[in-house]
């Protein structure tokens, strides 16, 4: 049998600003390590692309490790085992979990775990909406750190986003009053005509605070905060009294290169007694079944729809990537890696 | 019987920056009101001076209605009940609460509660440790707010203020480690010395950063925060993952005559997981009971001192407020007014 060869991305150069591409370096050819006991041999099938990949690259004070300088670059996955010799994941279960901008991984998968993807739906869907990223983001950012009430007033930012879209989808299941702030007209009528947003502000042509307090006159009562900067300052200038501001993701400022203030409107956190909290998904790492479960009988029901933006092969990872901070991207992004 | 005579300060103009004295206007001679039916004649004993004022004179928005121009400046006091017409408080009774900077009120008292001073304490003990507005504040923001368990690292910045040594001192009797972060070498000296606090900081002298990972060398898993700005950004960068920031006053940006910025390290609250949440004791009121009876408790058991520093004569209320901002009062800060 022919040896495998690899292809993979690894981070050479810490980004500055949104220059990407030279950050990272393409390799084929690789040899692939033969697998040992207690190990697996995954193929890579689908490579997600999200925020928090740029935040990996830099060195910023971060959630896990930032990735070194020459080491793969780290992603989320969905993968097949291709060999196996660990009794964990038997060949040909197809995975999802953290691993490496590559075609192909031999580890011992202690970052992955099984799914059993519903063949009525596309194996994307697995990482676009039925994904501990994605939907178990959206699920326990808005119902845990959020504890929306049925009635209350939801805004979301980055509302067509992959989080987004599924956070006001929600919010409509649990009766919420939703307004989604987004980047572009066609985003917005998305939002309102296919997903039932209640309404949606275009950041990009209209004063959000003044647009705000027609979408949401009773005031806000959570916000799910994507973005940062000067649109979290807007939503928190009109959050009620013990409101909740759920930190997702503060997507522009990844790349900022000089350090950036918070909100001018910290001081409503004291006079609106509001909650800010940041959360990330990892931790409810041991709910995640519960979370997906419900996700999955949504997606299935036609509750929640969701997008996908796929690219074609692994090579094209970076300059895809720059499509998440440009707003460009239509749907979850990910690239295509290998056929099952 | 001669009529009586009211004393008073109004507010007349906004106060810019901390130009607080042209704000205020003083009256004599002005005649008191009589008693109806249901209402009660207070005189007050004390005037709590407290950096809320310094909001409630501003328009900015607030957790009350700010003071309107032209009336009576709102303050905390101790009164006593001259003249009763009214079942819910009898004549003799001493009560707490919001009133306005002058000698005597005619009003239905719905503002105030009696409280039974023990006689083992003076009477500006009910201003300085067991009043809601100290006590109770101190109590709730650290307890509830910070959820503070025995074992972790608790910073208070503004700690020689009122609030701030209690909160200290409950954290120690509560088993933390217990960092003050204080404005001279004397607060800090009686910090530590006579209150019990592991380390304090003096921020006019010493880079607080450098100090703080020498004084928290484990990390910061409870912040109560009294003052904003600088101090807030250099300690939200040493939170610990799920830490809680208990925002209870600003006070670095009350006399703010321009927008400030929010903590540049804002975005530590996703990467930490830390909760930051605003509270106003007010919100508290129906447990207040359960607060105050325990800090009394830890009054007389001298498990918590406090220092009181009183002014004599309502006519110096502006100027001895002006000592909150510039940091030059040694204890809780009052006014004594008339003689019970």
């Amino acid at each position: 049998m022919a040896a495998r060869t690899n292809k993979l991305w690894r981070l050479v150069k810490r980004p500055v600003g949104d220059v990407i591409e030279g950050a990272l370096a393409y390799e084929e050819g690789v040899a692939v390590p033969e697998v040992k006991d207690g190990q697996v041999l995954l193929r890579t099938l689908f490579l997600s692309l999200d925020p928090t990949n740029r935040i990996w690259m830099s060195d910023m004070d971060q959630y896990m490790p930032p990735v070194e300088l020459g080491q793969v670059m780290r992603g989320f996955l969905i993968s097949v085992v291709e060999e196996s010799k660990s009794s964990k994941l038997p060949k040909g279960s197809i995975v999802a979990g953290v691993g490496g901008w590559q075609l192909y991984e031999v580890s011992d998968g202690a970052s992955y775990g099984i799914i059993n993807p519903n063949p009525k739906l596309p194996l994307d869907a697995y990482l676009s909406a039925i994904s501990m990223l994605i939907g178990g983001t959206a699920y326990f950012g808005l119902l845990d750190i959020g504890q929306p009430k049925a009635g209350e007033t939801l805004v979301v930012s980055g509302a067509a986003g992959a989080v987004g879209s599924l956070v006001g989808q929600i919010g409509k299941i649990k009766g919420l009053r939703v307004v989604g702030i987004a980047g572009s007209d066609e985003k917005c009528a998305w939002l309102k005509n296919e997903l039932g947003f209640d309404a949606t502000i275009n950041y990009k042509k209209e004063n959000v605070s003044e647009a705000l307090r027609v979408a949401a006159p009773k005031g806000v009562d959570v916000y799910f905060e994507n973005v940062g900067g000067k649109i979290l300052d807007d939503v928190l200038g009109q959050c009620n009294n013990f409101s909740r501001v759920s930190i997702c993701g503060l997507i522009s400022g990844y790349n900022a290169s000089a350090p950036i203030p918070g909100p001018y409107n910290f001081a409503q956190i004291l006079m609106h007694r509001i909650k800010v909290q940041g959360f990330i998904v990892i931790d409810y790492a041991a709910r995640m079944g519960e979370a997906l479960q419900e996700v999955e009988q949504w997606v299935l029901e036609g509750k929640l729809k969701y997008k996908s933006d796929i690219a074609e092969g692994l090579e094209t990872a970076p300059t895809t990537l720059k499509k998440l901070f440009n707003g460009t991207n239509d749907g979850k992004l990910m690239v295509h890696v290998s056929k099952l």
